[in-house]
C-alpha cells in the first residue's frame, strides 16, 4: 500500500516554517505497514494544490494532506479536493450549527468567516477535530483514499490519533505488510556514545535500521525492520530491541510516546504521593512539564522558582552558609533546596535543580551546562552532577529530564 | 525565476528525520527573490529520484537537491543526474586524488567506497565542500540550472553560502526580483477575527499577499511584497504593513524573530524592574519562558507554582474567603495572587494566572480554557479574563502568552 503525503502552506516555501507534520505522518504511516513514496509541500495556491492533488492520487492509495483547512481566504484545501473530486461545496449542518454556537459564544474574538469550515467537498465526510473547530476531510476518488487534516500539529496529531489512525487500520486489514519501529527513549548519555555501543547492532542483520533523533532533552534510539510478515517483524524488533537494551538498557526509560512525566505522573499516582519541585537554572520547565499531564493536581502542589540567592534563602531555607562556602550551584544548595521545598509545600517528595544554564556565568570548575539535581523523600535526599553540552534551552531541557528520570529511579528503588 | 527543492533519504520517508534543510533553503532563495513552488522529498530509489528530477526540471528553472551523494549504496543522486542529463558518470581526477590521500590517512575509517564520491556526470561541475569530503553538483539542462548538496545540514549550509548563494546572485543578474517579508505577531484575538479585519487590504495590491498562521499560542500575520527591485518591495511593504497596523495594531506586540519573552526582558531590564510570577493552570510555563532569555536573572527573582488551594493560601496569602465565595478560578482569586508573590518575593511586579487547562473541571459558568491573569504593581493591579479554546497544552501557551503581554502593556502605560 503506497502512501503520499502533501503539506500546504505559503510558510513553507518561504521557509518561515519546519515541516514536520510530514515526518510525524511518515512515522506512523511507516509504522502501519504503509510505505511513503514521496511527501510534497506547496504554497496556498488552489491551481498548483489541485495539480498536486491529482498526480499524487495517480501515483499512491493514499493521499494525506495537512494544512490549508483555516477559516482564512488562503486556506485552499477545501476548494483543491472538491476540484479533484468534481463535486461541489456544501455546508455540512452539524458543523455549522456547532460553528455559529462558538461564533456567538466568542463574540468578537471569532469571526463569521469561521463558518467557512463547515463547507465539505459534496461527496466526502467530516472527520471530527479533538482539539479545534475545523474538522478534517474523508473522501474517495476511483478506488483511492484522501485524507484532509489541519496543519495546527496538535490538532493534526490528534486527529490522526484519535479518528485517522483506526480509518487507516479498518482498511488495511488483512493487506498490512510489515514494517516495525521502536523508539526507545533515552536520558544520561549523549547520542554519539549512545550510538557508539549500538552501531555494529544493526549490521547483524538484513533489513534492520538503528537510528538516533535529538528531541527535548532526550536522545530517542529508533529501532526499524522489515519483514514479510507482522509477526516476523515483531519478532525480529523484539530480537534487536533485546540487544540494545543489553547495552544502553540503563539509559532508556520508555518507549515509543512514553513522555518521561507521564511515567512519572503514573509512579506517583499510584504510590499516592505528592511531590513539589525547587527550581532554579529551569526556571518553571520541571513543573511546566509535570503539569502537562491532565490530572497532575492530585499529585503536583506546587513548586517554588527560585532564580536569586534571596528566594532560595527566604522561602527555601537554604542557609546562607551553604550559599557562601558553596555557591548555588552545588550539592548542598541542591539538597537544601530540594528539603525545604518538600517542607514548605509539605509534599512527601521535594526535587531540585539548580545549575548554569548559560551563556554566562560559568567559571572553570563549574563550566555553563554544570547541573546538581536532588530528589527528597522520607529515606532521605540523593543529588547527581551532570555537565550538559548544548545552548541555554537545551541546558534546561536536559536538566529538566534528568530530574524526571532521577525522580522515577527513586521511586522504583533504584537510585 | 522559478526554484524546486527535492530532499532525498529513506529516512524522511520512514519520518526518522525532519527536513530541516528544505525550510533553510526555501528561506534562503526568498530572500534572493526565487520563488520557491514545490518542496518534493523521495526515498533513496534511483527510478524515483530520475522521475522527480525530470518533472521538476520541466515545472522550474532552478531545481537544488541536497541528499544523496554520500559513499553508500543507497546514495544515488550522482546517478539520477547523469540519467536525466543523458551522460555517462567519470571519476574527477582532481578530487579522486584527494579522497585518496584521505583514505590513506584515515586508514581503517575511510573505507575505498569513500572514491565514489569523485564521481561527477560528465557534463557537471563540482562545487567545493567546505566541511566534508563529498563535493556538490552544479549542472545545466536546456537552459535549467541543476545544483545538488549533501545532506548534512552543516556541509550543506557552508555549501550554499560559500558556493551556491553567489552563483545564483550571478545567474539572477539584472533579473533580480525582489520579496519581502514581515511578520507581525499577535496576541489577544482569535485567528479569524484577525484575518477578517485585513482581508481587503491584499486585494487592493497587485503582488501582495498576508497569509496567517497559528504558532505557539500567538497569531502570526504574515505580509510578502514582491516588487521588481528590493526598493520597492521595501517601500511596499511598509504601505501594507501600515495600513494592518491601522487595523489591528493593539494586537500586535512584535515583528518578524522579535519574541514576547524578549520584548518583556527589554522593557524590565531598562526599567530597573524586578518580577515575581504565581501560577496555577500554566504550571510554571510562564516563568520557564521568561528564564529563557539569557540575562533574565537581572529581573526574575523567581516564582511560586500554586497548584493546590493549600499552596495558594499558605504561600501567596489568597485569602479563604476568596477560594470559598469566588473559587481558584476567579478574578479575586487573580489579583491577591498577583499581590501575593510581589509581597513574598519583593519584586516591583507581581503577575499571576489561574485558570482550567483541562480537560476536566470546566463548569457551565467556568468552562475549560477559562483564564484569569493579573498583574500588580506600585500603581495597583489589573486583571483580565479570557476564554481560550485548544488542547491543555495549547490553552497553557494562550493563557502564558496573554500573561506576558499584559505584563508589557502595563510596562508601556497601555493597560
Amino acid at each position: 500500500m503506497l502512501a503520499e503525503i502533501i503539506s500546504v502552506g505559503s510558510e513553507l516555501m518561504l521557509g518561515q516554517l519546519v515541516d514536520t507534520n510530514s515526518s510525524y505522518l511518515a512515522e506512523k504511516l511507516s509504522s502501519l505497514g504503509i510505505e511513503v513514496k514521496r511527501i510534497i509541500a506547496v504554497g496556498d495556491e488552489l491551481e498548483q494544490l489541485t495539480e498536486v492533488l491529482k498526480e499524487s492520487l495517480g501515483r499512491a492509495q493514499i493521499v494525506i494532506l495537512t494544512g490549508g483547512l483555516g477559516p482564512t481566504p488562503d486556506d485552499i484545501t477545501r476548494e483543491a479536493i472538491a476540484n479533484v473530486l468534481g463535486v461541489p461545496l456544501v455546508e455540512h449542518a452539524e458543523i455549522a450549527s456547532k460553528l455559529r454556537e462558538r461564533i456567538a459564544k466568542y463574540k468578537g474574538h471569532i469571526g463569521a468567516s469561521a463558518l467557512k469550515q463547515a463547507l465539505l467537498p459534496a461527496s466526502a465526510k467530516p472527520i471530527p477535530n479533538p482539539v479545534g473547530s475545523a474538522p478534517g476531510i474523508l473522501a474517495e476518488h476511483e478506488g483511492k483514499l484522501l485524507i484532509a487534516m489541519p496543519g495546527v500539529p496538535a490538532e493534526m496529531e490528534s486527529m490522526f490519533e484519535r479518528h485517522v489512525k483506526g480509518e487507516l487500520e479498518r482498511r488495511l486489514g488483512e493487506r498490512k505488510s510489515a514494517i516495525a519501529v521502536r523508539i526507545l527513549r533515552c536520558v544520561g548519555l549523549g547520542e554519539s556514545a549512545l550510538t557508539e555501543r549500538v552501531s555494529d547492532i544493526a549490521k547483524r542483520y538484513a533489513n534492520v535500521s538503528i537510528g538516533s533523533l535529538i528531541c527535548g532533552g532526550e536522545v530517542w534510539l529508533r529501532i526499524t525492520v522489515m519483514a514479510n510478515t507482522r509477526e516476523e517483524a515483531k519478532k525480529l524488533l523484539e530480537d534487536v530491541e533485546r540487544c540494545v537494551r543489553e547495552r544502553v538498557g540503563e539509559y532508556v526509560f520508555g518507549i515509543d510516546d512514553e513522555a518521561l512525566e507521564r511515567i512519572v505522573g503514573q509512579l506517583l499516582k499510584e504510590r499516592c504521593l505528592t511531590i513539589a519541585v525547587a527550581e532554579s537554572c529551569t526556571g518553571g520547565l520541571v513543573t511546566d512539564t509535570l503539569t502537562n499531564i491532565p490530572g497532575s493536581s492530585s499529585y503536583v502542589k506546587g513548586s517554588v522558582v527560585a532564580y536569586t540567592e534571596d528566594v532560595k534563602r527566604a522561602l527555601l531555607g537554604v542557609r546562607a552558609e551553604t550559599l557562601s562556602t558553596y555557591g548555588a550551584v552545588s550539592e548542598q544548595c541542591a539538597v537544601e533546596m530540594a528539603e525545604g521545598v518538600r517542607k514548605l509545600l509539605g509534599t512527601d517528595i521535594g526535587a531540585s535543580v539548580t545549575g548554569i544554564a548559560g551563556p554566562t556565568g560559568g567559571t572553570p570548575e563549574k563550566p555553563v551546562g554544570t547541573v546538581f539535581i536532588a530528589v527528597a523523600d522520607e529515606r532521605g535526599c540523593i543529588c547527581r552532577c551532570y555537565t550538559f553540552g548544548g545552548d541555554r534551552r537545551g541546558i534546561k531541557e536536559r536538566a529538566c529530564k534528568a530530574l524526571l528520570n532521577l525522580i522515577r529511579k527513586r521511586l522504583l528503588g533504584i537510585a
